[in-house]
């Protein structure tokens, strides 16, 4: 499995603003190398914050990516990942529409009732005791044949996959704003590293959109 | 007056762990660049928090460029000054030494034992009620014929210096390093925008210590 983490951020590293509404950070080159990536992803995978703050859809947006996905024989949109511990997803959420298979990942604690709603329109992975354990929901994704990941953030949960040891690569868009805010989502955010943080090497640094993509290796 | 914000943050735009201790973000070209910008400078400004933190010195470290400043017929190390609003900076301080002056910037609401204390190791300048206002307290500074200030942290001290208008470039090594942590530290904190984020255009980007150094300039 590879996985890369893919996010947008304002030069002060925050994803938005403390109000946690969606915020244009890129621009177009950005969101066409992000929608580039995604057809090149078996999977997308979210934390239940940036459902309920941004409500995406995850799917392809460029029709010929999507035909190109077709013919080489696979669905017009990879699998969309949700983790959400306690099934929190609500049902009238984009991510579960029909456009892509969809994964919501729980909990042991999630309610039964909120399970059985969102089994009617997702593959339920059940994971970890009172939070999603990561290593086991994303083995049982491999187990579908996932191999591409992508995730596209929040914070919370970019942190808890840095912290398993499950990133490969990070791309970071650092966009030519200033957000601030102690409350503010950056890009890994839990209760962070105080020793070994993990070690990136640089791979391309380009200019894009007013601002700078840098991809980044996670080092062993 | 000419304000550059310098500072190092990793790859997720941390300053310092959750703990607030100092962390080795960048490496030796950074700091021969720190020191060269420093040795540029009228005043070198931290906020409170980072001499709490950190007690750093401020001052240029290589022999070269303080000889040069004196050719140039000035101090052999650039102005410090410490923007504290109720006088918290220790007497024993590295940056209260001899090797420059110092300015404490403080607020009305100041104890006078504490401003007593510090102005046997310092010039106090006294501006705003309970919080320093920075934009007197910068025109105090400008009255003593500071022209050039650069900006040192921490994340507080930069978000008010945003939020005030006051900041004409902004220099960020983007380190390869994740920190993580909704309580870290990062480059503008505060209560940071919700809208009218200021905008930045990108100049400068330099791969330096496995990382890259960003340099941005204020749109008016
Ligand atoms: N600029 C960008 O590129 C970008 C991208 C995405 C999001 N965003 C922004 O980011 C914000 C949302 O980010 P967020 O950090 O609040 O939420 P998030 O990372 O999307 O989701 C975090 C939630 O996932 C659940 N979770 C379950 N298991 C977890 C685990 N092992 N580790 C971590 N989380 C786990 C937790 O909720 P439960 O405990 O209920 O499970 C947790 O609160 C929004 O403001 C959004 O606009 C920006
Ligand atoms: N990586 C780097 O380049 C770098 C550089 C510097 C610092 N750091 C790290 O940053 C952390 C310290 O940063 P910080 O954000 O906590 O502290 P800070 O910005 O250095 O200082 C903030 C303090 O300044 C005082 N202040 C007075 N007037 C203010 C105003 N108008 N606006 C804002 N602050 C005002 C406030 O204390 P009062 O209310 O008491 O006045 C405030 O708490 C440490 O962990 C340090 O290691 C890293």
């Amino acid at each position: 499995m590879h996985v890369v983490v893919n996010a947008a951020m304002s030069a002060d590293g925050k994803l938005s603003s403390r109000r946690r509404e969606q915020i244009a950070i890129s621009g177009d080159a950005d969101f066409d190398r992000v929608d580039r990536l995604r057809a090149d992803s078996d999977a997308v995978v979210v934390g239940v914050g940036t459902v309920l703050a941004d409500d995406p859809h995850l799917t392809v947006k460029d029709e010929n990516l999507r035909d190109e996905r077709r013919t080489n024989g696979k669905p017009a949109n990879p699998a969309r990942v949700v983790v959400d511990s306690s099934a929190r997803t609500p049902s009238s959420a984009e991510v579960l529409d029909d456009a892509a298979t969809t994964y919501v990942c729980v909990s042991d604690a999630a309610p039964v009732e909120q399970r059985a709603a969102l089994a009617e329109h997702a593959d339920l992975i059940t994971a970890g005791e009172e939070r999603v354990d990561l290593l086991r929901a994303f083995a049982a994704l491999q187990e579908q044949g996932i191999e591409r990941v992508m995730v596209e953030g929040g914070g919370e949960l970019i942190f808890s996959l840095f912290e398993a040891g499950l990133v490969d690569d990070l791309s970071v868009f650092v966009g030519p704003k200033v957000i601030g805010g102690r409350d503010a989502p950056t890009l890994a955010d839990g209760d962070g590293f105080v020793e070994n943080f993990p070690e990136l090497e640089l791979g391309e640094v380009e200019r894009l959109d007013g601002g700078v993509l840098l991809t980044w290796r996670v080092a062993d």
